[in-house]
């Protein structure tokens, strides 16, 4: 079983953390049968955090966590604090593959998802 | 003349601003007869400031700019201060067409984007 997670920063501003609930409500409606669990966590700030999504989704019967930074650089957060926090649930749970999808402002797909907002 | 404006927040990492101007550089080359003019500014920290990079779209001799919010949720920085400092240079050039587009996090393509990096 398949589990989508995606990973906010988390804000004081409890609007921008229900922004990335929907999103991933909204994900997961269109998931199909690609992801059987999705489901968001956050950095800091706001709960889930990361080790606990992680978890949330193990319980919920994966054997398979995708971890999708939804941010659009590669600052220390993506580079540093979400792999460390993955690698506590995966030290955790040697059973279980999680790994880190690339970060959203590393899609390729950016370029004409910003060109058509301009539009 | 159309210019594109690409914003983002501007980051103390000087590698997190140089992906913006990569990725302006990429709109740029991929944005055919839409703009004539593609370049990115900041909010803070980096530079062109985003009234700066506004004048350099009109120097560039623009009667139509586009800024493209390079951002995620719609924090203070997306309702308040970009607006802001549009109105300031809608203010001094009145002749000419400066206009927010949505940021990215609010385009509905976005979704086909995470599932497609996720996958």
């Amino acid at each position: 079983m398949k589990a989508l997670l995606l990973v906010a920063h988390g804000s004081r501003r409890e609007s921008s953390n229900q922004e990335v609930r929907d999103l991933a409500a909204r994900l997961g409606e269109h998931a199909g049968d690609r992801f059987h669990h999705v489901d968001c966590a956050f950095l800091e700030i706001a709960e889930p955090l990361i080790p606990d999504g992680i978890q949330r989704c193990i319980d919920a019967g994966a054997d398979q966590v995708v971890v999708l930074p939804y941010f659009l650089s590669a600052g220390r957060h993506v580079v540093e604090d979400i792999p460390n926090d993955v690698a506590i649930k995966q030290a955790e749970h040697p059973g279980i593959d999680i790994h880190i999808a690339p970060y959203l402002g590393s899609s390729a797909g950016v370029i004409d998802l910003l060109l058509a907002s301009a539009s």
